[in-house]
């Protein structure tokens, strides 16, 4: 295929995207998709929308849009406690689409289909005058009535994140502020790293078994750990208390906030971060963690639930703190 | 609600979508929902993305926005023959967007869930610097291995479709040529029936089962019938001969082809019509005849299936014909 190429349709599905699709797809040359529910289980099912200029830079790698638009929606599987089954995926495609940029986008979301055991199942390529937009419907599955959902939290319980926070909104920061003081203190490998997380989440659907197995509430972090809580905190009808000083912090974080303590309100409300916030009940801390050990993923405690009216409580070794804002704003 | 209002992201779900919300999306308060598949039945999958200024106009009413981004996703559950289960949309809002637009849109969209008995599950609000644009996907549910598919025509079959052709795409040539010669043959019903079409299909849901009893393959005509027709036969691998003179056509189409012969062109190759193509064995065609009359649905044979590599003839009483273009190009 060559740079200046078009194809129709049909042609850049039987290309581009039939040679990535799963069994039940038909090979794309069906508008609909079969599945046969595993039995004796519950399917998950979550969508997120993605659109150049506003969840990634349109300039991004095709490679990396891809795996963003598909690991939001896994990451979401996994703190459901849901093993990834297949998804669809609808592209509107800006005026400029070439179809190198198409191909390379079709064949990262492959190899990421292939990684997670995630195969696409169908999905539609339309027009937009506007940016480019992605939709993608991701379907999970787990054991009859084990999803785990925001609204089971009780007083009493652990409050956990997998991983390490900030390091996406840290990376987004460095990209309109590249020069700052406080990304001159930075080594490039940690410049790397926090410019890397913002483009490629990493979703730990390695530990959705431990999820489903030990939390009583659970959802990853997307809009900023601190909204993210107080929207757990309030579904479940709970309060709780944020320990500040317990939230884990990459190497390269560290250091950002080292040279600009403000960063730590960017890195606590900022998103992206796509690490799983869970509330655990004292007595499953021991077999989380030996999960998490053996899944290779980082587990904090950053917290307690409590009873009450849905408050989140703030605090460092200092005392209480409050922020202007808790979390990213769609609007 | 007044119309200057705005609302956060999460007080427009709780307000306008989550009223509408089926069990099974814990009111929206998630992020995910959860499926319990009916025991012995395959699922279904689909999904349709549409953009203002492209599948519809950016003035239409928001309710028939809604109808439109539902129903062509419904339409294609109904022509693989399975009954409508539930449903996921991503709105992608441009800048402009008014609370009661938007208020309007969900109203509209649980009234059409309540109708064809397909809850909302769940989705994704986001904005856009560019056009609104929705995707939705669509799940549905038939016994184990019932699915009606593009590629099963066999030689032989006769070729049916739905009931009548052309209406949404005359519609839509009417609305760019309202002061035409040929608008002017119309009455104001006829124009408002085309314009109708063209706004909000009717998915023949109540036809679903007697696809999947009698149907050897079958797919909805949304990009135009002698396209939609061709791809059916090349996908299984057969040709055939379509009678354009057995072709469907209201009143309303008729009196506007009657004006300009030309328009025949534009109503079977031009799209939106959401009826169902299908091929069935002779000896099963008096049993869908009689579904199709206990639905209440026209049923009209146009052609037959052919052992051949994937040709369409297409005749009329004076011999063959042949179209400058099939079918709507999505680029």
């Amino acid at each position: 295929m060559t740079s200046g190429e078009r194809l129709s349709e049909d042609e850049l599905i039987a290309r581009l995207f039939a040679p990535i699709a799963g069994a039940g797809a038909f090979s794309l040359k069906d508008d609909a998709a079969r599945l046969q529910p595993p039995e004796g289980q519950d399917l998950v099912l979550t969508a997120d929308a993605l659109v150049a200029g506003v969840h990634f830079f349109a300039t991004d790698p095709a490679g990396s849009v891809a795996r963003k638009a598909l690991r939001v929606n896994l990451s979401d599987l996994a703190a459901k406690g849901a093993d990834p089954l297949g998804f669809l995926i609808t592209v509107a495609l800006p005026p400029d689409w070439t179809v190198d940029w198409l191909a390379a986008f079709a064949a990262a979301l492959g190899e990421d289909a292939h990684r997670y055991h995630c195969p696409l199942l169908g999905g539609d390529t339309v027009r937009t005058p506007g940016p480019l937009t992605l939709s993608v419907t991701a379907f999970g599955a787990l054991p009859t009535g084990r999803m785990v959902t925001r609204l089971g939290a009780r007083p009493g319980d652990r409050i956990l994140v997998t991983g390490t926070i900030g390091d996406a909104s840290l990376g987004l920061a460095l990209r309109s502020e590249p020069t700052s003081a406080w990304a001159n203190v930075l080594s490039p490998a940690e410049k790397a790293h926090l410019a890397d997380r913002y483009l490629q989440p990493e979703p730990r659907c390695l530990f959705a078994r431990a999820i489903r197995d030990h939390a009583n509430a659970a959802m990853d972090v997307s809009d900023g750990l601190v909204g993210d809580l107080a929207k757990l905190l309030k579904a479940s009808g709970v309060s709780g208390e944020l320990d500040l000083d317990a939230v884990p912090l990459s190497a390269a974080a560290r250091a950002a906030i080292g040279a600009r303590p403000q960063l730590l309100e960017t890195a606590v409300t900022g998103g992206d971060d796509y690490e799983i916030l869970c509330t655990v009940p004292e007595g499953r801390l021991t077999s989380l963690r030996a999960a998490a050990d053996a899944a290779g993923v980082a587990l904090s405690v950053i917290g307690e639930v409590q009873a009450g009216k849905g408050e989140l409580a703030i605090r460092d070794q200092r005392g209480p703190r409050q922020f202007g804002r808790q979390s990213f704003s769609h609007f």
